[in-house]
């Protein structure tokens, strides 16, 4: 009896701590809106330099946070997420410093145009307001993700896994000291400053309308749950199944060399393609060189009868392989009766991420990047290209395969929105 | 016990009907969203034929309608919505016809550029997908909200109200028609074929994610139900709470003009003025002219202390006052010390809808239309201007106050969404 209540307390408690911060950050957000690029670059560059100070603090954070994750049995690539040394403190101070030097988002002018009676309208881009950021291991994204966030005049409200939290608390303080130094509200940045659990399920339900948007950032189960949950808008992709498709026109040569990296370049990014699709009048010539390269590189192949025909170390694709995202060196490959089929698997199987066509056929390229609705459609590039960075966008929060608002991956100028400014000469409306 | 097996199984049939609607609508979208220009606008132009040539139709639907609504007591207003004659039938159809006039929202290059390893990328416009729109009385929403989303690609699943099934199931069965004739799928526009209830709540769950985004037409118990309950984007604004500022530098003359513009043009508009905040600095020149001007229109007005001292005919304000959108001759009038506590009302009490300063001061313009965090935000103009009509955009499905994807008027370009395509020349990722 007595635990229940304390129990109820403690949510009690936590209610009124994340409420408190979501007032706060939305205050924050109010200030930070106004702010000049030069006064947000400043705060960001003295972040970064506070980074590199606090490198032994940040040691002795991350070796308590690897002890404890050790200790719990958790495994290899975590571990590796979670360990920080001096050169990847190093690259986490650079990473916000380089978000200074982008291109300030606020205040763009989207649009401009005057009406017949004389008002001139104008769309300028301004913050979104307050971003609910939730992730897994990796402590560094507590400072991406809050650069990126203040960049864009965005207050943000980081939740970090619970393993990383001495790490990701003394990055966060890093990043508020960088605030202060520039003379804005070091709230513009916070980190839940609790491992409870029931925080991530009060942020997915928008703290009093005080979170705009939730972007995840982790696994495929933190992402479905925050997609199912959340009351507020979701930046995120929940998996990238993404497809190359190789045309009746396609080069070999240039078909293996995408195929290879689109696959193999790295298996465990959203961008890795996972089915390929071939063109039934390629088969006799393709198949077999491009399912010969790819397990030279030690890629196991799950195909159809054709496939399995074409080489016998393809095993059978199931339904369910159609719809896997291996993320592993591993691929799905089925032969298509031509673009049609190819686009109607696309859109039964995929995921809206990211699709390539190989073809030196430009009628059949456009109708293929038309049709396709995925947030990224490439005709003779690697689906590996599906990062901001390769975009031009200098650093990205996230990929998004929704329809609202943000799409593709998510750069500084995504995390903005706009209002119209209408400037007259004492017009009224008749 | 039976009417409960009864209630079961009707729940389950209209689950069954709304999922099927929804099916049928993401089928349709994915043809629209691959439709010219030509084919979209030659549906719109038969289907307001198509309104045109079912007038006796209509008439007798309508006249159903109306006596139906008469025998429920429904009252003056909610009727006169409600009523078509010749008249509306043929502004109906010329909206329709006016809709495909506008330029295309789709396919369109938002933006363009080329990576220094030669990857040409394209920002390019795309439909939205499916757009549910729930209204109430006004039949020609069927027509409007309809066409608005053809023009954009979008296919519609439109909910009446219940009072105007009979008119809106003709109109929308003009709509089909027209794209039928168009050869597009009749499908891309369906009216929910039932007056229960349930089928709201169904829509706001998403229909097994074959819904993208709610758009409610109606009074604010219908938008909050939307905004409280959908589980999909919502584009809406649950009131208007319009400010105009008389700053320290305000012409009297525009003031008044502007004044009297935005409180009294129609009252019962979301961008009408509820509440005029008057600088300290030119009470004494400005207030009583303005506050007589008010009320020799018509307008009664709620003051503070300052107010009431202005002009006997005022009375007190209470604090609900600031936070009531009365859409009706009523405005609430408070003295501020000065820009600063302008923006801090606006900022407690408004409703990020639409507000305008009153100054010839340049200065002091910038600093509110930057500060202020509304869709539209005017300086020297009346905020009646809040229509899309007004902002050029040709026509709008409504005006949304979030700031996620849509702001202000949502006309067929804030229907869209986009995708990036990508042109490469065999390029992989190092």
């Amino acid at each position: 009896m007595r635990m229940v209540a304390t129990e109820d307390q403690d949510n009690q408690g936590l209610e009124a701590l994340m409420g408190e911060m979501g007032r706060r950050a939305r205050g924050a957000a109010r200030i930070l809106a106004n702010a000049s690029a030069i006064q947000k670059n400043e705060a960001l560059l003295m972040a970064a330099a506070e980074l590199r100070a606090r490198l032994p603090e940040l040691l002795i954070a991350n070796a308590a946070d690897m002890a404890d994750a050790e200790a719990k049995g958790i495994k290899g690539s975590f571990l590796d997420r979670l360990m920080l040394d001096a050169s990847r403190i190093d690259a986490i101070a650079k990473a916000v410093a380089d978000i200074a030097a982008l291109h300030d988002p606020v205040g763009r002018m989207l649009a401009e145009w005057t009406q017949p009676n004389g008002l001139r309208f104008e769309r300028v881009s301004t913050p979104l307001g307050v971003i609910g950021v939730i992730f897994e291991s990796r402590p560094n994204v507590t400072a991406d993700a809050g650069a990126l966030c203040l960049k864009s005049g965005n207050a943000s409200i980081l939740r970090a896994g619970s393993e990383s939290f001495r790490t990701s608390s003394v990055i966060a303080e890093a990043m508020r000291a960088g605030l202060r130094a520039a003379g804005l509200p070091e709230d513009a940045i916070q980190l839940v400053p609790t491992r409870a659990r029931e925080a991530v399920g009060l942020m997915l339900k928008g703290l009093d309308g005080n979170i705009d948007v939730i972007v995840p950032r982790g696994g495929k189960s933190l992402v479905a749950r925050v997609q199912n949950e959340a009351r507020v808008p979701v930046f995120a992709h929940l998996e990238g199944i993404c497809h190359v498709y190789v045309h009746a026109k396609a080069d070999l040569a240039m078909a293996v060399s995408i195929v290879l990296n689109a696959k193999l370049r790295r298996t465990g990014v959203c961008g890795s393609a996972e089915t390929l699709l071939m063109d039934q009048s390629v088969v006799a010539t393709h198949l077999k060189p491009l399912l010969a390269a790819l397990i030279d590189k030690g890629c196991s192949i799950r195909g159809d009868a054709q496939v399995m025909a074409a080489d016998p170390r393809a095993t059978e694709a199931t339904e369910a392989d159609w719809r896997t995202e291996y993320l592993d060196a591993i691929i799905s490959v089925k032969v298509v009766s031509g673009l049609d089929e190819a686009i109607d698997h696309i859109e039964t199987y995929g995921s809206h991420h990211t699709e390539a066509i190989i073809t030196d056929d430009h009628a059949a390229a456009e109708a293929f990047l038309n049709s396709v609705d995925s947030a990224i459609v490439l005709h003779n590039a690697s689906t590996q290209f599906a990062d901001g960075g390769e975009f031009g966008f200098g650093a990205e929060i996230g990929i998004a395969t929704g329809r609202m608002h943000a799409r593709g991956p998510v750069g500084v100028d995504q995390l903005t929105s706009f209002k119209y400014r209408v400037h007259g000469t004492g017009q009224t409306r008749p």
